[in-house]
């Protein structure tokens, strides 16, 4: 093997990169911006570019790199096609073809869908580490679902493996989610759900005692803070939202029964207090045959997706 | 490759099997009863036998068979480790080891759960022939799942990989399922299921209009036949099991996002009328990226078993 790889983690408003010796060190990461003009036809030639002025800076040629790994904001199918990807503004097409294009020097190119690989990378380096399958979960702005099987990404056939955050768990929401359909696990349990369901709960309750009506611009990492206070109205929205998710991932289990589940995105930094309710309430919904998965909290933060993708060409 | 392989697809009652030829070909099949005494210790040996007899009566030796696969009614793991098996009286051991033991010709011998295994024959040569991925449901007694990805069927960490019957639908149900827990999908969806909460509403609502009200010793398979028959109640029957298991199925999408799902089992002898509402619901729920799955009926009746576990010795 080569003894360099690069990990590409595309993301809405950046593109994370990471230099990797084969072995699995990070030698370096840094990050640029997305440029989304021109419904993203900047993005692969941009990435290549800083791929290209890092070898430069450090003496590394193609005949040195095993290859590149690359997660992608939407759905992607297990050739590398991606299937729309709203945030990038990108249609219908083939990316390993298209980066081949551009650099046909790579002769390893693989992509995924960002949250498969931040799987991949933490059950390589991270909270799943030495695990044979994970589920990743991601509670950021919205919920996201990496599915990861013997070492293997479950893309599925339709690039949607893992869409667990519109699994629908309430059918009679009255509030439509971004993606159309109504009580996706998303409107509740990411961050932005945990938000939204608080607010509501305390503008039907004006009289609720909680450190956090008095809170301007609530978010929800006051929302967690205040639960670590020990503030109880804030403990029981992470209850509700353990209530809600725990049994949204019994149904996980029951398909594919994974050894670990590793919560991640930026609620997650809010730790014990979050992973404690999903936890219980899984124990408490799940068949006995896969009552005892574990549970993890992710451990790369935002370096997941470099170490994810670059482990998809070391594989 | 040799010539000819068997399935062997163990179940409570009878053991079914198959002598195939390893294109594909079901040269013949047969059944015995299955010895369930002595904690099921004549199961195996049993199984043996009568394959050894068929291959004397056929002239066939040892080295003209590809290998044995077998499908058993409970918890598999991948190295063919069988976590109990209620049905049968068996606690946990490896089966591949043991048949070694009592027949130490065989090469191959690979071993699945008894639904995994009909998946795999479904998608071979069955409702989901030609797919690159499945999810089987049956519909008998229980809710059995089996869960194939690009060929290769998803054992799940601790075997309980497919195990919807168990995801938890109705967290408030006050009567327990037989596993232990509350609200899981058969204990409404299975034709168990269906007679049970049928029969619950006729005794909720005495005067309901039904022809099923004057049915003696009710079963699903009447309240499937009355529908056909245009009997509005039990139309609204199916419907409300629709509603249920669609729903589930959308969780399981989530997760892997198959290109079909298979419906067998004796309920789905009902065919379309059952199948239909199973279908709307699902569409009804899913997200759009998995909303176009699709939807068919099991082909291969009682014998998806066997077809499923020869494959499993052929790829």
């Amino acid at each position: 093997m080569r003894p360099y790889g690069f990990g590409i983690d595309i993301g809405g408003t950046a593109i994370k990169l990471g230099l990797f010796r084969t072995e699995g060190e990070l030698l370096e990461k840094w990050q640029i911006p997305t440029r989304r003009k021109d419904c993203g036809k900047w993005v692969l030639p941009d990435a290549l570019d800083s791929v290209r002025a890092k070898m430069a800076e450090r003496g590394i040629g193609w005949d040195q790199v095993e290859g590149v790994g690359m997660g992608v904001p939407g759905p992607v199918t297990e050739d590398g096609t991606v299937l729309r990807c709203i945030n990038l503004g990108w249609d219908v097409f083939n990316i390993p073809n298209a980066v081949k294009k551009l650099e046909p020097h790579i002769e390893n190119i693989q992509v995924s869908n960002d949250v498969n690989a931040a799987a991949l990378g933490e059950l390589w380096l991270g909270g799943a580490k030495g695990r044979w399958s994970a589920v990743m979960v991601t509670l950021g702005t919205g919920i996201g679902g990496g599915i990861v099987v013997g070492h293997k990404m479950i893309y599925g056939s339709g690039g949607a493996g893992g869409e667990i955050g519109h699994i629908c768990i309430e059918p009679d929401e009255p509030v439509r989610c971004k993606c159309g359909g109504r009580g996706c696990l998303e409107q509740y349990c990411s961050a932005t759900g945990l938000l939204r369901v608080t607010r509501q709960h305390l503008h039907d309750h004006p009289g609720t005692q909680t450190v956090l009506a008095d809170t301007p611009e609530l978010t929800a990492k006051d929302i967690c803070d205040a639960a670590r206070e020990g503030d109880a109205f804030a403990l029981s929205q992470l209850d509700l939202l353990g209530k809600r998710l725990g049994r949204a991932l019994t149904a996980v289990a029951a398909t594919i029964d994974p050894q670990i589940f590793v919560i991640g995105g930026g609620l997650s930094n809010a730790g014990q207090i979050l992973l404690d309710p999903i936890e219980f309430y899984y124990r408490k919904y799940a068949f006995h045959a896969f009552r005892h998965t574990e549970f993890a909290l992710a451990e790369l933060g935002n370096d997941a997706g470099i170490y994810g993708c670059v482990k998809m060409i070391l594989s």
